[in-house]
């Protein structure tokens, strides 16, 4: 079976597990003060080009997407997100159990641009509506779109004049710079948002994201909101262990360039046999239009994921990683 | 250095990572429904001789708190637990922070006996209090004390005829059930709780609880809670590995004999010195009341805890874990 | 000036300060456990002919409404509502401020029917999305449309099915059943929701609303719910001696007769003039399609709300309470 | 019977009723921005001597307590009260429902003192505990006693240096500054508290507290948190009229004083017969231990709650109010 479902199906790169084998033996403090996280912190802020910033290793996904939205907030305040964003769609209610309100935007690509962030913010008119203090977006997205420099520009502009912080999760944030076309730099980063993350898990670690702090005022405080949120690992150097290896060798970007080059290899494939592409192809996430009976068809040899329904066809998710092979992606062409 | 800090310094047993290692290769689906996970599972019903309960494996002991107080929960339901229990103490408010009041116990020894909750149960007698609904204990509790099977068998009963659960947090069970006098089996278990967890983290595993859910009332929806509340990684079958491996050749018990052999030599040495234990001993955390003198002295070859003062003394916390070793605590208690 | 701007301008009807005023010297006790608020339990129970009700006076509506949402869910669970719905669009993060995720459905009218809320159930495939548990609508919705008898019934049915409870937000229920085409008698209403409210701010009280719990899982200890919303006065009396009044001589629906017909003449007034209802003319609320000039000069005689825009026209509230005025409305239809 | 329950039993001061009488006729602008709510500010801030606060008028004290406590607080951060406070005690979990925890003091007369405060603050060394940011007291407190101006210029004073807000509960207000020996003027108030509130239910008024905002930092968007909290009555002026008719006249404090005399007078009377009086006598609450057969007896001529037992007596709350009379204290004392 060819292996299109996620980018979470693997255990981790071997470079990760033999970084965590070499310190089997160490005595480590706990809670993320360790040297091995202090390190990590240190390589992640070299790359950023930026030591301002604080950095967190939170244990996943999700956990790194309530801190992120649920930080610096006050009662009254909301988040503003895509209605296909992570947090709004695929996280079971996790933002609106802190007692955050999520205020949603329809789009088209998943992506929030500034008319779009402009109407909504305008709607929020009185004491009936929450007060919009933040502003979602996740890159790539959820459909496989990616944010260009220039939309982010836009967008932070819009944050500043507004008094909203720009989170960007970034769970897929490698494969958003791994497109060749993506202008979006490692210095940018920090330029650009107020708070966002690394994620490790969708590349190549057992679990984890690096977190980093921009802005100064969501910095106060941190370590006991990551404690409260069942988000600070007792032993911390564990994953600070796997983001120091992560940040050596551009072992970060490394497969996720793989990844890219194995998608582009998919996308022109489905086109060239006459697929529609169901969102722009930019990621490692390739949406394409098939019938039903491709689907039964192709589940015979590969895995990946149908969702929802456009008049006769589904849109089916392929998704490569690192561990994607050439050979794979052709034999798949070839076969469907 | 002589390690007493604490029970999660290290990394993992060898073991778990040789069975990571040894699936590297695997593609796995996600969030736990994998098979290792499964498997683990398995062992763990084998251990417990009980086919009926559902279980989870969650990412830390903060997740499995959050989950095991706020599952089955509605807005006036309050859970009760000791002033010392760790997720009154320790948890820098994620209880609260899921809208649950914790109603607290003072004890002389970090346990609810059934006389104090009898008493604390009374106190709710109208609507301008919470609804007790939950009872949390930890066992081993944090001053190292246990519970032994007579005093679960009474809690329980109490609980039982009063509309209470009962939820033990296990982040040291397997160290409460080293204590060569301790009455309490396996198959006890799922007699005496309505919901626990056999920790790993404190226990050998890099990372990861067991929760065992006994009760149908609390089994309904799990997996959209562990998800809302950060504690479902997506790639689960990392956890369920590293339980499938501690789940065999008695690794999971097998460590905490041994430190628990370590710490009755340790914690029978400071009494042979003259040392006052602040607590009883009975599993592998030591607290014994040292003075000032003895604390500067000490540090400068071993790592441990100072806490409370009590008089002119101070109360310092001696652990001990799988890694122990005779030769060490030989050594310590020389040199003190 | 004609005041057309909302239903809760006024402070009361006179019969409820007379009853007030006749009570004044009276000792009551306190936290609504007095017999005025039996006897106005008393009174609403007869009226819908059902003995086995649990009622509850609350001070306002969002107060009603965080009670209603709140009650019986635990955190994995949902509730579903109109876009256009009250909880989602004008409670400022009130019941996400519970925890408590909404999942909202997009209607043309403000109305849930059976088809749209069978295509949302079906959207909770996975342990990433909440557990939809409860619905919410709102009789007359918020756009002035009600349900008919035959609606409530195809969504009860539903939600029976698949383990829903209704919650009839009721804060304009009289006007419901006010129309004079309303097939919705008080007899049905037990019959038809889980949970309701009767609304008394919109309808002549000085403040208050009575919750009425139908279904029996809903009723456990729901004082301690009310309480710790803030929604249980300590001269809890007082609402009880306006609900006791309210209840007798027909004054809860009177009013609401004399609103109809005074917004059915307006309506009538609006089309014969040529403008364009926004949405069926159903009770006291008429909206309207006007230009930027209509409202210019309507603003010197009449007090409106102005909503949404729809292409060159605005949406315009106009409101008819107990207090209107036949000639007020003449009156008004004259120099538009 | 003689009235001691509480001083919540009766409607209101007649002068409040005709007040609401006066201006039945009116239309008011809904939410609490009529005229007469901006008079009662204007009324209050003269008392205070103060124009820079602001001041909301809520519906009932447990709703003023969720404002004062979730008001400016984000997630990791705390409130501190003494464990008889009100809002640790009697709010049934409103606080937690926030997501905010209370730590809580033990004290002696129900009353924080600087010491008391500073030791507490000092246990929360790390991130396993939640941030300090809020202190709660109430005054007179719940068992009778008040606080002097020292003792609030030295709390206060702690504060700013802590960067904590000091949330004053007045419920009982009045009555704190109707005791003769008082020193507490009006014009102190906003000196020595960030936030607090004067109290009308248990004043004379149907229901309704006056909130002040005093900090800068607490102000913005405070109507969205009220409306959310649903502590936004859409009859505001009803509340708006109470309060201005209370601080006209010395209303506000005339019927304190009156209590407080009779309590004085009470509390004389118990002492004279040789009961002990379990709480320092300091206001309108007067707390007398009693043996059973007094409280048999003592309950067939009138109301008074009894709480707590030491040893073989219980501790018996009187309360006296503005409609207590010289003849019903004598009668009583002769009585018993």
């Amino acid at each position: 079976m060819i292996n299109f479902r996620n980018d979470y199906s693997d255990i981790c790169y071997p470079e990760i597990l033999d970084a965590i084998k070499e310190n089997l033996d160490q005595i480590n403090p706990g809670y993320g003060v360790d040297d091995h996280s202090k390190n990590a912190e240190k390589l992640i802020k070299e790359k950023l080009e930026d030591e301002n910033v604080d950095i967190y290793f939170i244990h996943g996904g999700t956990g790194a997407n309530i801190l992120g939205a649920s930080v610096g907030m006050v009662a009254q305040e909301s988040i503003i997100s895509a209605t296909t964003g992570h947090i709004e769609d695929q996280e079971a209610g996790a933002i609106e159990a802190c007692g955050i309100k999520i205020e949603t935007i329809p789009t088209n690509d998943g992506k929030i641009t500034k008319k779009l962030l402009e109407e909504k913010y305008k709607s929020f008119t009185n004491e009936h509506h929450t007060v919009p203090r933040k502003v979602y977006i996740s890159n790539t997205t959820e459909v496989g779109t990616l944010y260009s420099k220039k939309d982010l520009e836009e967008l932070y502009d819009f944050c500043k004049k507004h008094d909203l912080y720009l989170f960007m999760d970034g769970a897929r944030l490698a494969h958003a710079m791994a497109n060749e076309k993506s202008d979006l730099k490692f210095k940018d980063l920090t330029k650009l948002c107020d708070i966002f993350y690394f994620g490790g898990t969708k590349n190549g670690l057992m679990f984890g994201e690096a977190l980093v702090i921009v802005n100064d005022n969501l910095k106060k405080n941190f370590r006991n909101l990551q404690k409260q949120k069942g988000a600070m690992l007792a032993k911390g150097f564990v994953t600070g262990i796997m983001f120091e290896r992560l940040f050596q060798d551009d072992l970060y970007i490394k497969g996720a360039k793989k990844a890219y080059k194995m998608a582009e290899k998919l996308a022109k494939g489905f086109e060239e046999k006459g697929y529609k592409l169901a969102y722009e192809f930019e990621s490692n996430q390739v949406f394409v239009e098939i019938s039903d009976k491709d689907i039964k068809k192709w589940e015979e040899f590969a895995y990946f994921e149908v969702g929802e329904k456009r008049e006769d066809k589904f849109v089916a998710r392929f998704v490569t990683t690192y561990k994607s092979k050439e050979e794979e992606i052709e034999e798949f062409l070839e076969r469907i």
